[in-house]
């Protein structure tokens, strides 16, 4: 990191300690529970030219996460609302990827009771970033499905979006290992959930199948589903969220993931062998083009302020 | 926090960004995925009367935890000793509760790879903090065996020690809602593991028995293992590890917890009902009382610099 951009907000800004800094000097106490405990709940929403997409039903599944966690925090909606403004228009970004969490916060000294925490907020705007880049999406992802398991509902409520992730990121390494690009998790079941940050969907047999259960309730999951329903008929598809066993996945006509973090991306090769033809399907570009252009419609998207 | 506490050492020491600094100012950046994904293993040791107890077992677990993650640092084993020796002499306690943590650090702008990071080390050396102080262990603990299941080894290997903890403290808000003052938790066959920073054992019909499986091979869960096979034809007992249905730790003449964070500390109600007299019993006292007197012996202690 050098000196100009540890002083400037080109490389994002974040609010901590109750202001804004530039995303080098942003930092947490070590101390507190969001990390030492992983006692935390986040959501990240992006700004595409300019425009925050789904704003609300981001602070929605926001503030659901904290109340499950039984947290709360001074600031209200609108507050967070202006912060997260504050981060962008501080970066000067037009096209960023934002991130607001909510920490169990410090203990007293010597107690371990996570009542006795004050909660805390922080906030960040970085460069947009990309689970797949566009360049990268016209080939499409090669992906491995790990044998490591994704975290059981039973232990973590997966609708609570959280920091757990090592799992993930060892099903990460297991793609890795296996020349794969990323990884897609299982439940106990066998049936295929989510991965590293990201939603998965299938096109099989008349079927836009994506998992119900298991899965972090994705944004952009949601707004595939909506948009699968709507077109549904012109793409001769109907939508279910269901299990999605592995050979249903690998057998497939289409599959995409879906994610704040690069929206719609196709994948074209699941354990070295080819999704159907190999290359993004009609399905995906369909449900891609309709969600790039809902991010310019004000009924899903407002300006930066 | 005062002006007072946030300039001096008396409330601790961390060794963060290459410097030891008062805990009050320690801080970790936002963005190292330590945070971000809980992608990090950590170790607690203590330091009792001016001495750090089996700090070898506990570095060869961080060791093996960070292999595990494939994480490296560059700093080698006696160079991390002696951080935690500075640690502990700047905070000048006699008893103290020291942390060191290995994190995956931060990305690449953009990237979302783990494989670009640069693996963390940060240390710090706070009080002696206690999952029940000795007053409370006269008494005992009162525990709920919650019915939020310990996340399971499928999806996080539980021997590399680390921060998912959202499954223990929602266990921790079930047994406060029960009335109880701690929590167990169960893998998803039913059979108790372990609790929010300790293990747990129970004397049941001439046997000392701990959870095999699905736990953190503690360190003191590991002490009191000898402890129990040397005092083993004295107790009239043999040590066990294996599964611990519910069934047989609510019947159990007695139980323990064992962390770094209180040592070996007597379980008195489960779930409303006594155990065995519904005071420590005699099993637990004599490990205790063995398990502190270790403490001195040169052979598992050694002085802080
Ligand atoms: C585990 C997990 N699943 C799914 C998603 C996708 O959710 P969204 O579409 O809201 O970005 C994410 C996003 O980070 C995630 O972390
Ligand atoms: C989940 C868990 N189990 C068990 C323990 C006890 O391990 P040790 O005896 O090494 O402190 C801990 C310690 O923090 C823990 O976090």
């Amino acid at each position: 990191m050098t000196m100009d951009t540890a002083l400037s907000y080109t490389a994002g800004a974040a609010y901590v300690g109750g202001q804004i800094v530039p995303i080098a000097q942003a930092a947490i106490p070590i101390l507190d529970l969001g990390f030492l405990h992983s006692d935390a709940t986040y959501d990240v929403v992006h700004v595409w030219n300019g425009r925050f997409f789904r704003l609300d039903a981001h602070l929605d599944r926001f503030e659901r996460g904290m109340a499950k966690l039984r947290m709360s925090l001074p600031i209200d909606r609108d507050g967070i609302r202006e912060i997260l403004h504050e981060c962008v228009r501080a970066s000067g970004l037009d096209n960023a990827y934002v991130e607001l969490i909510c920490t169990r916060g410090m203990a007293a000294p010597g107690s371990r009771d996570p009542r006795d925490c004050v909660n805390q907020f922080y906030a960040f705007a970085v460069p947009f970033a990309w689970v797949a880049t566009p360049e990268h999406q016209k080939r499409g992802l090669s992906v491995h499905v790990s044998s490591v398991q994704r975290i059981a509902p039973e232990s973590v409520d997966p609708t609570v979006k959280n920091y757990h992730w090592l799992d993930l990121v060892q099903g990460l390494y297991d793609a890795y290992d296996h020349d794969a690009e990323t990884a897609l998790l299982s439940d106990a079941e066998g049936n295929v959930v989510e991965g590293p940050g990201f939603n998965v969907f299938a096109v099989t047999a008349g079927v836009l199948v994506t998992p119900k259960s298991g899965v972090l309730e994705g944004i952009t999951r949601k707004t595939a589903l909506e948009i699968g329903a709507q077109l549904g008929v012109e793409l001769g598809l109907r939508v279910e969220e269901r299990a999605l066993p592995y050979g249903e996945l690998t057998s497939a006509s289409e599959v995409f993931v879906t994610s704040t973090a690069g929206g719609i991306m196709p994948v074209t090769t699941i354990d070295g062998r080819a999704i159907g033809a190999g290359v993004p399907g009609p399905v995906t570009q369909k449900i891609g083009a309709q969600y790039w252009a809902m991010h310019e419609d004000p009924r899903y998207s407002e300006p930066v302020d």
